[in-house]
């Protein structure tokens, strides 16, 4: 059976939180969300290429993925790494290219914590300038995304990476 | 007369809002916020003195502001910088790093407006991981910290920089 995802946006919050435990151990699932050659295998649905653009995980680095858009065109998402404390968190600064404006950014906290049987369990905490912008994100699609990803996530940690 | 703070900081929100105009135009602000000498001069309550660790006033760059604690020790604010789009807005992480454990953190948009008569309206937006988070802020003194400093930076813009 599969592990299902949690998300929890409280109405009129800025914060959105997107859960999942993964049947792996930490560092492995940490090594998934860090090294852009395994990132880019799962991040997206498998019928989409994603480019990394750039990925220096660690404090004060930067990273860009660039992915296919919904006009044809591609579509980024960048930031900057305030945080890289391996195995146990990420914090960054999150900016989707393809709103009609640019400077609407979400801070975002992943945390990585151990479960007992070697599982993971994922937080994703978006942290938002507005509702608005945090209602875009739940609505933008993001929760049947990442089930999608997230499956393609737990065939890479079975094959150990 | 001089200009007054007005601090925004609605019951359960997870942001602040700190606003403040002032009687210079906003080339000559923004730079009172990014350049690391001039900031040095007014950031802090004149009987205090600030250090700058580093600050790379550019998307991608960090800082750390060093300065004295409250129990003798020195103590630092840090962060990266998002977006810094000169002279309109300034987006960075923000950490103050004495509290008691790391990896809190709020992402600050410094937004410089210009109004009219070489007039600028600075507001800091902080948009805070928690309510509880938000409210340590505003209970931390900064209005009144916030009331000093900015008349320190009034001094120095009638001075022309």
């Amino acid at each position: 059976m599969k592990n299902t995802i949690k998300v929890l946006a409280e109405p009129g919050k800025q914060e959105l939180f997107i859960t999942r435990e993964f049947d792996a151990e930490r560092e492995l699932v940490f090594r998934a969300f860090t090294e852009p050659e395994l990132l880019s295998i799962w991040f997206l649905p498998k019928e989409q290429k994603m480019r990394i653009g750039y990925m220096d995980c660690k404090a004060g680095g930067a990273y860009r993925f660039i992915m296919p858009g919904q006009d044809g065109n591609e579509v980024g998402i960048s930031g900057v790494m305030h945080e890289v404390l391996a195995p146990e968190r990420i914090i960054r600064t999150f900016e989707y290219e393809g709103l009609p404006e640019r400077g609407h950014v979400a801070l975002q906290k992943i945390l990585f914590a151990a479960l007992p049987g070697e599982k993971t369990m994922v937080t994703i905490h978006y942290i938002c300038e507005s509702v608005g912008y945090r209602d875009g994100l739940v609505n933008s699609g993001m929760e049947a995304h990442s089930v999608v990803v997230y499956n393609n996530l737990d065939e890479l940690l079975l094959k150990g990476l």
